[in-house]
């Protein structure tokens, strides 16, 4: 990530101990040099920063927000209801639901306001998410994604001498 | 209710769909002559709305509120997170997942914020919390409750006859 | 939906039984104006078809696939394996498991290929987070997804008085 | 807790297993200088005594009971059958079942006789949920409330530079 | 039923509303004439009568009790932690949670207590297994159950001829 | 289904009441003329028959099992313990717990003793995986089975028309 | 236990892995001075044995039979398919599903034939229900159930020390 | 396994982190002598590669395919979609859900399109479920077989010894 550009993705999470699994998102995003930005914003303990950040994202240039959150995860349900840009839910495992709390509170959300849930415990997969969402017109970033489509298909392909 | 009094129980919903579930509460408000008000209040399309009736509620004369949501029901979560008032949730049954979607969406709350949750769709239960916690320093409706319970108990005994 | 124009969402389920609840995702599309295309590709039955729809999408002008599915749901999944367009699962309830075996097998997808999975039987979710995708950068349709949320605001606070 | 005020709060547990997680409780009461006792009280191995308390706990100056328990967890429902007081159920995180069985067995209730359930093990949440109905009627505790919710908000800001 | 004979069998039941599963129990008793006596105690809204149930149950000549109920279903456990007779739980199916509510807070009690559950809603299989407890030391009736077995073999064996 | 021919593949269940699901499997033999018998088989009832018609299977020509039950649906993985022929486990959807109790008890069976599970209610499908296996080394079988493939594959194409 | 007398009980498992569970409910049984034996009985491994086992066991003297198993755990309600004593079913823990499995299998019997279950991996309360079984008519077991509650009484109360 | 002969059974999974699992069913394989290939196949990296092994199966001489996954477990039902071959499915178990995702994605399979699903994470019994396929018409394996049966019971018998 060029620190130079605006972050064009926002990734929040409720807590600092969300960060080990939220890293991945970030980690893809660097891997495809899509700016972003980092955030611990809690619905229950900052609920009018989160109401802020969600009102103000799009007009500071911010054009996906990845939220990850565990229990009663309300973050990207809640920032979802402040924006209209999308927002990815990150459902992040919990020590005694094993995070099915956590994606049922992101994943069933009322008609009108929509979040894209990925896997449990899956910020990579939300950050590639986000890199598909950016690339549907941009033809750079697209081709970027079809290469990695194909290193992981080589990759996956080259597993097999390990079944030993 | 004596509609001379201010409301001391607020009673919000996500959706007037709610309303056959949450007028239970209702009915146990007038029955011990409890002051209440009733609005439908929604986390994710009204979410302004909603921070400021948690915020305003102590100064309005509310002391219990309660919620009721389903789905991801975050409702109860958010209005207690913009108020240090109790706050009932009551988890709506749901035709998808019966209601435990909306249940671990209000009770799996993390520190710092507490939700009072009752069982899936008993709001009348959610009514009975409230006037209990209204009672905690109010000898004459601790005495009503103590003679609802009394009757619940003759109620209860009096069913044997019908086992037929 | 202007039939001159090509379509941008392609609306894809295993099953014409999945239609009535993948037609609310169409009705969105239709409320805002997404050029959009609906057919039933199956992956079990048509897994040829399927794979096929999945790398032509994107050169054929689409910019967001909405897949339904229900049970072993592998329509989203499949079909994200087959492009690099974003996806979007929209897990149908069954007479069974009520759609949780739907939900997991669209949900829990394995690093490197993500589905942005919406609410158990929620469609028009999935319609309204195409429309926030396709909004990134299109100012006209983020105003009209804004005028949507107000319009949502609205006719949620004047329920209050359906509360009876 | 000054030791010569008598107990507002009941903090009651199933065995002493129970400590580490009721513990938080106290630990929430001490903090907000609430005068408390706590106490084995088991609903199976010793029920009489568990009648008794429900029943002497108002006139002995109680005012709100916490009580946690594990797998078949009657301990709050049958001491909310035995007092008029508000009972805060706290759910113990059990070794099979993870706690769904206590979250059950607590919060699915009848009708007449409310818990007020809280989080899988978060028996932090349940002392604050206490002060919180404490608070009602005490404007001082409404702002040590307050003050509480504000230095959380302070603490979770400050977090985001531990995202590295 | 002989009215004549005091009752070996005592089957309680929440409420009233349990009876048409609760009456299987006494269909059986009835075909192994097996003197019983039927009663409407609710752990929750009649505590005392309870306990007091279970604690004369045994000087009243009652050998095993049968008790149903749902939800938050106490009154299996808390007459077992009453009595020291062999105490038969009856999970009644729930609207809400199928029963699975019933069931753990039913079977899950912990060391020192036990409740010998059966299936949901299978109070007649409840009746068989009083019946086996009693003809532990019976010839009689174990005879009368070997009987009851082969009929329901020569039954099950003649259903081939209904597959069409 | 020409009854000249020794069955090849044994269809039983529970009860009759389990053949509304069962005969699905009846129907898919016949279209491919597969020689097939179908019979009811308690594990719980009728043990020692259920025994005899594991032993003897083989010798008598049979093939495959198909085993239908619901509940505590030990026929499929007794009847495999009595037999070394594959055999073919249906849960069969049961009104409490959906058929999650019989796939749980079909499909988790211990080491040394497989089942072949399908999908809940869905003996259809049991049917189809018979065929498949009875194909093997059948070439004509095999071609049967191909053309269903592509029948299905055209019939699912056509139900794009419906989509309205 | 007197290895002198015949056993009164029967404490069987599907394998010798069960052991570390199974082993509490004979520690009761030898605390209580009840003769008993102990097995190896495998439902899938072991058929015939299995019927044997159910089949002799009255009238080898065995008066009740505890049957241990995990997953598809048909050992406990294969054996009272084969007996008409009281069995009852220990759910054994499992890695995968927590003894979920273990529960639904040995607890959903169908009519006919019931199964006593306890809580998972609870060993401990089959023996306890055992006692209470033989107690029915033994009023000197009878009394040594009543001491053993007292002194489960007195040890919860001594616990309230260990509150620290 | 003689590699000299063409396999019979083709053993895939769709990562190597799935080998600790899958290797007991090629252990089982190799002491039947039964000839079997191994490979990691994706059906989300490599999603032609999964097609064309399915399609080219049947010809290659192979008879049975064993597949193993685990998440959104698309593999088993895809290659069962490009093959008319029996396809067996192992549910690996997961880190989150325990592999009940894995399971519900293997087993829900829709009408047309059956996969043969064993416990999760039994790959052992895979293997054994495609020597019971092909002992179907192999009277050695047949017998084979039998003796690994009589070995079972054997060692099952043997482990009443090491209760103590």
């Amino acid at each position: 990530m060029s620190d130079n550009q605006p972050a064009k993705v926002g990734v929040i999470m409720g807590s600092d101990s969300d960060w080990p699994t939220m890293k991945e998102a970030c980690n893809i995003l660097e891997e495809f040099d899509i700016p972003y930005e980092k955030k611990v914003v809690s619905a229950h303990r900052t609920p009018d920063m989160m109401a802020n950040y969600g009102k103000e994202a799009r007009s500071r240039g911010i054009r996906v927000i990845i939220a990850g959150a565990g229990g009663a995860a309300h973050l990207p349900g809640m920032t979802a209801a402040h924006t209209t840009l999308p927002v990815i839910g990150v459902p992040v495992k919990t020590s005694t639901l094993s995070g099915i709390d956590s994606l049922y509170s992101i994943v069933q959300m009322p008609p009108g306001v929509p979040v894209a849930t990925v896997a449990i415990g899956k910020a990579g997969n939300a950050g590639l998410l986000a890199v598909r969402m950016l690339s549907m017109d941009d033809s750079r970033l697209a081709e970027k994604l079809r290469q990695y489509h194909q290193d992981m298909a080589e990759a996956s392909k080259a597993k097999t001498k390990n079944l030993t």
